[in-house]
């Protein structure tokens, strides 16, 4: 299983909106890129303020799903409720 | 639901060894802290070489988990797999 995570460290002077991000942010991604599951963090102690894990079933399942008409949309809804860069990673879940 | 992430992030010259991670420590820090559920990630694209993610039921579960007499051990046990300094993040699963 390949887990990608997008992680909002948190930035001086930034603003995150976490009921825009869980509410309609996340599930316009879920929609557009269909992953096995979801999890969303709300930061509690720690460098990132907030985080999302999407789970695929393979590497070639992400790019797939990275390559749908809607990806450009969800990337252009981020300044709806941050202005904090997102930091990626692609990992496989071995364990 | 609280999620314990702990980060390796690449960083140069530094060494993981993602064999003992999985099969020694990660174990020996399950059965010290009793989570509700582990999973490890071994880094594909981006700034982690490795991570893992125990989740607790609660804040009060997870400082009681700290709390074990084991935990002194499972610290001292990273210098068997990395030379790397562990980032730590705490969350709440929200969704």
């Amino acid at each position: 299983m390949i887990r990608v995570s997008v992680f909002y460290p948190a930035t001086e002077g930034a603003s995150f909106d976490h009921d825009y991000y869980r509410e309609q942010h996340v599930p316009l991604a879920a929609r557009t890129w269909s992953p096995v599951s979801v999890e969303i963090d709300k930061g509690v102690d720690g460098p990132h303020v907030a985080a999302v894990h999407l789970m695929f079933d393979s590497l070639d399942a992400l790019q797939a799903a990275m390559a749908a008409d809607g990806t450009a949309d969800v990337l252009a809804d981020v300044a709806n409720y941050t202005t904090i860069a997102p930091v990626l990673q692609t990992s496989e879940i071995v364990g």
